[in-house]
C-alpha cells in the first residue's frame, strides 16, 4: 500500500499524541488553559525549515521536505533521467538564495515558499489555455476536462514553473496542490506592500505586490526540484531531459493523422483513405473511433466482427499503402470483455460508465491488461492508441472517495492516471523495437518523453494556440486538432496551425469533415497539408532535439532569447466605470499568446477566423518570410496582411530549413529521401540534420547520425552551403540535395 | 491549538508507524512483499464502519466518526439550539437504514455515504445560484464570492441537504469538503447501474445511475447530524431550530435600505434623506459605505473628521428622522487604526490589502476589537453593520497557506470567518439589549440566528431569486439587493423583488442610483415600496416564526406541500448534433429556480426584464391575486400577464395576511399601529400575529405575544373574522382593526 507514509508527520507526533489525551470533550474548564499551552506548543513546530539541496544530476537540484508521499508523478512516470544531455548545459550553481526558499509541515500539509523579484515573470504549472504569464493566478493543480478558466483543472497540470530569471522549480508530489503564484502578502516580509487607502489614494491596488511563489500540498511531506539555467529555455530543457527528454516520434507519426467517424466499418475506412489517394492529400495514419470494438463506454477491446471482420487483414492492406492505424479506447472494462473476470479483483470501488476501472499500479493488472493489447492490437498491426478519458470530467470518472486496491487514493490515482497508461501502453511498443505516436487526454509531471500528444474537446481556435505555447513550458505535446468549422475560412485557418503543431491531425470522429469538406479552400488546405510533408527533415529534426536535447519544439516567445516583449504589470485600471460588475478593478495582464516559436528557426503567428490583419511582435535581429524570403522586420512590432492562404510564418537570419520533395506518405524505414535546404536572411548559419531509420529504437544503441548543414561567405562574398557527411559507421538517408537561398 | 487532533488516527496508528519504519527507501527487494502486505493490512482498515447515532434533540441525530477537529462550524457560531421549538415537532425516529449509512477514516480523510432513492431529490448544500436541485452535482464547499458556477464555491457553502423524502444532513466541519450528490456508482452496489454500448444503446448515458450521496471531508473524523422530517420542511425547521433559530430583526429591519455612495459626507447623506422624505420614499436605514472611516481597505475603524465632524450628531439628528444608520466595513486593519499596535500578535501571517488580519478565534482579539466597535459606533447610536470582504476572492484573502496565531489553519478559518465576525458583533448589540439587522458577505452551517443577511457583487437578476430560493435550505437570509440598472424596466422588476426579500435595500455605493432615477417609473416604485411598509405586520410574524418555529420566510416551491412539479430526471438529450460542442451529450435539468414561497401564504413569480407573460406553477387547492383577490387556478401551471407596475403573487385558499397602513418609517418601540386583516379565498383561515416592542431582547423575557387572527363561516354562511386577545401580562401593540375579505 505505497502512499500512506505521508500521514504521519513525525515532527508533529508527540504533540498530537499529548492533544489526544487531552483536548477531547476535555473538562470545561481545562480548555482556556489548553488553547495557550497549545498556541505555544504550536510556536515550536511551525518555524519554517531551511531545506537542504543535493545536486541530483548536473544543473539539477534536490530537496526532501517532511515524509513524501510513497508514491509520486516521478514514481508514476518511472522515466530515467537523460543524463547525456544534461551534461552537455553548462551548470553554475544553486540559482537561488538558498535561504530565500522556505518549507514546513503544518497540520499534515506542506507549505512551499519561494522567492519572486518584482520584475520576475512566471511561466507553466500545465496546460493552460488562457494565460502565458502565471504570476498573479491561484491555481489548483488537478487532472481534469480543461473547463473554460486556468484554475489548475487541466490535461496536464504540471507542478512545474519556469521563472523568466532563469531557473525552474518542480514539485514532484501526485497531489492536488494550491499554488499561489505570487498573490499573498506576508506580514513579516521585508517586502510587504505598502497600506494605501481606497478612498483616497488612486495608487491603491486590489492585488498589492507579493514577493513570493507559495505552494500548498495536502500531505506531509514532498520532493522539490530546483532547475538551473542560465536561461529559461534551458531551465526548460533541464526539466524536460531529467523526466527523460522529448519522445522522438516514428517518422510517420509527423505526417497527417485522419480520425474516421464513430462506427466506421472496414469498407468505410477504405472507401476514406481511397478518397485521399485520388484527391492527392497525403496520409500516414487513420484513426479509428469508437465502434472497431464491440462495445465501448465501457469497453471490450476486442474487434467488432460485424464492422470489422478481418482487422489483421485490413490493417497490412493499409500498411500496403502507407496508412497506420490508430485505436481509440478508454480504460475501462465491459462485463462482455475477456479481461472482465480476471481483472476484477484488481479493480476500484467504484465503476465509470458501469465499467470497471484497473488499478494500473498492480502488477496482477498490468501483465494481463496490455498483454491483452498486444495480442489483440498491436501484434496485427496497430501502431498506436488515443486513449481517452483519464482526465475527467468529475462528472464521469471515479470521485475521490473512491478506493483502489493498491492502497493508491482516488486523488493520487486521478493526476497518474495518465502517465500510467502512457508508460504502460508506450511499453508494447518498446519491447517489440517499433514506435509508436498516439493521443492521450491526461498527463503530468514526468511524463515528457512518452510518445503521446494531449488533446481535448475544447475547440476555441485562439485558446487552442495558447495551449501549444503552454505545453512548451510543461514537457507534454498538444495538438490544436481540427475537426469542423463554421465556415471555410476558419477551416483553412485551422488547418493552417495544425500543420505547425506536434500532429497534424482532422479528428472527424463526430463530423465527418474532411481535408476537402469546403471546396472553396481545397487547395489552400492540400498546399499547407503538402507544406507540412516538405518540412518533414526539419520537424523530424526538431523532434530528436527535443529527445537529445530537451528543446520543446513548440514553445513560447518568452524562451527566444532577443524577446524582450511582456514584461507582466499588475496595473489596476483607473476606471471607476465597472464598479458595478467589477467593485475590485482586477488587474489586467500584457502578454503574448497567440504567436510561437516552431523548432529552432521558424515563427508561427497564425490567423484567426474574421482576421485580415494582426500584429507580429519580432525578436531582435533580422527577420524574413518563409514563403518569399524578403525581410519583414527587425526586433519590432509588425503588422501583417497574409491573405488567405498563408499562415504568417518567419525565419530568423541565418535560419536554415531542411525541406524535402512534396509526398503522400512520410518515408519508410531506411528509404532515402532528397534533401530541399532554405536558407534566409544573410547571415551564416549551421543546422544539425538529425536522421536514423525513423521506425525501431534502434537509436538507442547509436544506429543515428546527426549532420551539420552550413552556410558560410565564399570567397566571392557569396553564400555557399555544405552538409557534412555521417560519422562512419552511421546511417544515410540522404539523396539528391539541392540548396536554396531565399533571400539573395 | 485547536485543531490539530485531526491529524491522527488511532484506527490506522499501529500500521502507519509500521509504515514508517519499513517504507521510506527499504532495501529494493523488500519492496514488492511489502505491498502485498500493505495492501491485505489495508483491507482490514478500511472495511465500512457503521456509525451509532445518538438522539441529540428532538428528531435530531448525531454521530461521532473517527475524531473530529477541535474546531469546527457549531463551535465557531457557538449558538444553543432552541429545544422549545424542536419539541413542539412531532419526532417519528430515526428516518433512514441506519446500515445504509456508511462512514470510514482512511489515509485521514474521511469518507461518508448517504443512501438515495430512486426518485429521491436533494436541496441544499448551501447558498446556491443557478440550481435548486442538487442531485447529480459534485461541489467542493469553500466560502468564497460567488463564481458563476455551482461548484460549491459560495457565500455559504453550508453542509446540509435536505431530501425530499423527509429527512436532512448535516455535516459539522469547517473544512472545505467534496460533495458527491449523486454521481458515483459503486462496482459493488446492489443498485450498480447495467453496462450499455455506447455505440449501439441509445439508453446509454454519460452518467448512470447513482444510490449514494457520497462526501471526502479532508480530516481524520467528523461529526454528523440527521434530521427527522416528516415533511422536507420540516427537516429544515429542525436544522434552523438545532442551530438557533432565525434572527428576529428588529421592526426596522424590515423597512427600507437605501446604501450611499462611497466618500458621502454628512451633508451628502442628510440631503438624500431629505430627497426621500420630499419624495415619499419610505426610508428606515442609511448604510455608509467605504468613507465614512478615515481609511479603508485597510480601515481604521475610525470616522474621518472631514466628512464627518460631529458623527454623534449626525446620527442622533438621523434617528430624529426615524432612519438608522449602518456603517460598512471590512475587518482588515490599518496601521493608521488604533487597534493596529494591539491587535499586530494576533493576527495572521498573511495581510489583506496590506492590512492585518485578526484571528476572530483569540480572546487577544475579541474583546478589545469588538469594544472598539462599541465605543466608536454602537455606543453613538450605529444600527448595525455591513460586514464585507470575509468571503473572498482568494486573489486578495489570505492565502490558504497562511498561518494564524491560535493554530487554526486557514482552511478552518477561511469557512468560518463570516460566522465569527457575526457572532461577535452581533453580541454587541446583545450586551446593550438593541437588536440589530444588517448584512454579511459570507456566512456557514451554525450561523442560521444571526442577525444578517448576505449578499454579493454578482448581478443577475434570475440568479439572485435562485439564490433567495435556496437560502431557505441553508438557513441564511440573502438579498436580491437593487444597485443599478440599464433600463426603467429592469429597474422596476428587480425593486420588485426587493420588497419581497428578507432586506428591502439599495446598494447605490457605485452607482448613486435612487428609487426615483426613473422617472418613468417612480410611482411604480414608490407603490411597491409603500407595499413593503403595509405588509409589515405579515413580514415581522413571519420572522418571527423563524425564530421560535424555523420556518423560512423565503423558500422554495419544493418545501410547500402539495407541491409535485419539478421530480428531476436524469435525461439524456439524444441529439447527438452537438457531439462537437457537448460529445457527452450532458444530462438536463428539470426545476423551478424562478417562483418561490414569502411567508406562510404568499406565492411570488418574479418577473424579468423583457418578459411580458410568465409560467406560474400552482400547488394543490385554489391560488388567487393578491391584488384583486381573484381565483386565478388549481394545482395547475398557468400563464400571467401582469403589465408592468406588478410583481405577480399570489394567496392559498384560506390565506390571511396582516397588513398596515401606509407609512414612512416602521413604527417605534411599543407604538401602536392600525391592523388591516386580509383574507382571501373561501376557505376559513387562521393566522397568528407576532407582537413585541420591535427593538430590543425583552422577547427572549417573554415580553411578545402570539394573536390568532381567524376567519369562520358565520351562521349566515358569510366569513367573519375575529382577532384573540394577547394573554394577559403580553403586550398590545394594535390600533384600529378592520378586515378585507378580498374574494367574496
Amino acid at each position: 500500500m505505497r502512499g500512506t507514509g505521508n500521514y504521519l508527520n513525525q515532527s508533529h507526533q508527540p504533540i498530537l499524541l499529548f492533544l489526544h489525551m487531552l483536548l477531547f470533550n476535555p473538562p470545561i474548564g481545562v480548555r482556556k488553559m489548553l488553547i495557550f499551552f497549545l498556541c505555544f506548543n504550536l510556536s515550536l513546530t511551525i518555524n519554517a525549515q531551511q531545506p537542504t539541496w543535493v545536486e541530483e544530476a548536473p544543473g539539477v537540484w534536490k530537496t526532501i521536505i517532511g515524509k513524501p508521499d510513497a508514491f509520486d508523478l516521478l514514481k508514476a512516470a518511472e522515466v530515467p533521467a537523460r543524463l547525456d544531455g544534461l551534461e552537455k548545459l553548462s551548470a553554475s550553481g544553486f540559482p537561488l538564495e538558498k535561504t530565500d526558499i522556505k518549507a514546513e509541515v503544518i497540520h499534515g500539509q506542506t507549505h512551499l515558499r519561494f522567492p519572486l523579484e518584482r520584475e520576475e515573470q512566471l511561466f507553466g504549472f500545465g496546460l493552460n489555455f488562457k494565460t502565458v504569464h502565471q504570476r498573479g493566478n491561484i491555481l489548483r493543480l488537478h487532472v481534469d476536462h480543461y473547463g473554460g478558466r486556468d484554475n489548475g483543472r487541466t490535461h496536464a497540470p504540471v507542478p512545474f514553473y519556469v521563472s523568466s530569471l532563469g531557473y525552474g522549480v518542480f514539485i514532484n508530489a501526485a497531489r492536488y496542490m494550491d499554488i499561489y503564484a505570487g498573490t499573498g502578502s506576508r506580514r513579516d516580509s521585508p517586502n510587504a506592500p505598502e497600506p494605501r487607502d481606497r478612498n483616497t489614494d488612486d495608487q491603491w491596488s486590489a492585488r498589492p505586490y507579493s514577493d513570493a511563489v507559495e505552494v500548498l500540498i495536502p500531505t506531509g511531506g514532498v520532493e522539490v526540484y530546483l532547475f538551473e539555467g542560465p536561461t529559461p529555455l534551458d531551465a526548460v530543457r533541464r526539466y524536460n531531459l531529467f523526466t527523460g527528454g522529448g519522445p522522438l516520434p516514428p517518422r510517420w507519426g509527423l505526417g497527417f493523422v485522419q480520425r474516421v467517424p464513430r462506427l466506421f466499418s472496414e469498407e468505410d475506412v477504405m472507401q476514406e483513405v481511397k478518397d485521399f489517394e485520388n484527391r492527392g492529400f497525403p496520409l500516414d495514419v487513420v484513426g479509428l473511433e469508437p465502434g472497431w470494438q464491440s462495445k465501448s463506454y465501457p469497453n471490450t477491446f476486442v474487434w467488432d466482427p460485424g464492422r470489422f471482420p478481418d482487422p489483421e487483414g485490413f490493417i497490412s492492406t493499409l500498411k500496403g499503402k502507407g496508412v497506420r492505424v490508430n485505436l481509440w479506447v478508454n480504460p475501462y472494462i465491459s462485463p462482455d470483455s475477456p479481461l472482465y473476470e480476471k481483472l476484477f479483483p484488481y479493480t476500484a470501488s467504484h465503476t465509470v460508465w458501469a465499467g470497471i476501472v484497473p488499478d494500473f499500479t498492480m502488477d496482477e493488472v498490468i501483465a494481463p491488461y496490455w498483454g491483452f493489447f498486444e495480442k489483440e492490437h498491436v501484434k496485427i498491426g496497430v501502431s498506436g492508441y488515443k486513449v481517452d478519458e483519464v482526465d475527467g470530467y468529475d462528472q464521469w470518472l471515479w470521485p475521490d472517495v473512491a478506493k483502489f486496491p493498491s492502497g493508491i487514493s482516488a486523488e493520487q490515482m486521478r493526476q497518474t492516471y495518465g502517465l500510467l497508461v502512457q508508460k504502460q501502453s508506450a511499453a508494447i511498443f518498446h519491447r517489440r523495437n517499433q514506435r509508436t505516436f498516439g493521443l492521450v487526454r491526461a498527463s503530468n509531471g514526468g511524463g515528457t518523453s512518452f510518445p503521446y500528444v494531449l488533446y481535448n474537446d475544447y475547440y476555441n481556435h485562439r485558446d487552442f494556440i495558447t495551449a501549444l505555447i503552454n505545453s512548451g513550458y510543461a514537457g507534454v505535446l498538444w495538438t490544436p486538432e481540427a475537426r469542423a468549422s463554421k465556415t471555410a475560412e476558419e477551416w483553412l485557418r485551422r488547418m493552417q496551425t495544425v500543420v505547425f503543431s506536434p500532429m497534424a491531425m482532422i479528428n472527424a470522429w463526430a463530423s465527418g469533415t474532411k481535408p476537402w469538406s469546403f471546396p472553396e479552400v481545397e487547395e489552400e488546405v492540400k498546399a499547407m497539408a503538402m507544406l507540412r510533408m516538405q518540412m518533414m527533415p526539419y520537424w523530424y529534426s526538431e523532434f530528436a532535439k527535443y529527445h537529445f536535447e530537451g528543446t520543446p519544439p513548440f514553445r513560447g516567445m518568452n524562451l527566444e532569447t532577443g524577446f524582450s516583449f511582456g514584461t507582466q504589470k499588475l496595473t489596476m485600471s483607473d476606471s471607476e466605470a465597472d464598479l458595478e460588475t467589477n467593485p475590485y478593478a482586477e488587474v489586467v495582464k500584457k502578454e503574448i499568446k497567440d504567436q510561437y516559436m516552431a523548432g529552432e528557426s521558424l515563427l508561427v503567428a497564425p490567423m484567426f477566423e474574421g482576421e485580415e490583419e494582426r500584429k507580429v511582435i519580432l525578436p531582435e535581429g533580422k527577420w524574413y518570410d518563409f514563403y518569399t524570403g524578403e525581410m519583414v522586420g527587425e526586433g519590432e512590432e509588425i503588422t501583417v496582411r497574409p491573405g488567405l492562404s498563408n499562415i504568417p510564418v518567419f525565419v530568423k537570419d541565418g535560419g536554415i530549413i531542411p525541406m524535402t520533395t512534396p509526398s503522400l506518405h512520410t518515408s519508410g524505414a531506411g528509404e532515402k529521401y532528397d534533401l530541399i535546404i532554405r536558407h534566409y536572411g544573410k547571415k551564416e548559419g549551421s543546422y544539425f540534420l538529425y536522421d536514423d531509420d525513423g521506425e525501431t529504437f534502434d537509436y538507442e544503441k547509436g544506429d543515428y547520425s546527426w549532420r551539420e548543414l552550413k552556410v558560410v561567405h565564399g570567397e566571392d562574398g557569396r553564400l555557399q552551403g555544405t552538409v557534412s557527411h555521417p560519422e562512419s559507421g552511421k546511417p544515410d538517408y540522404l539523396g539528391k540535395i539541392s540548396w536554396e537561398f531565399m533571400s539573395p
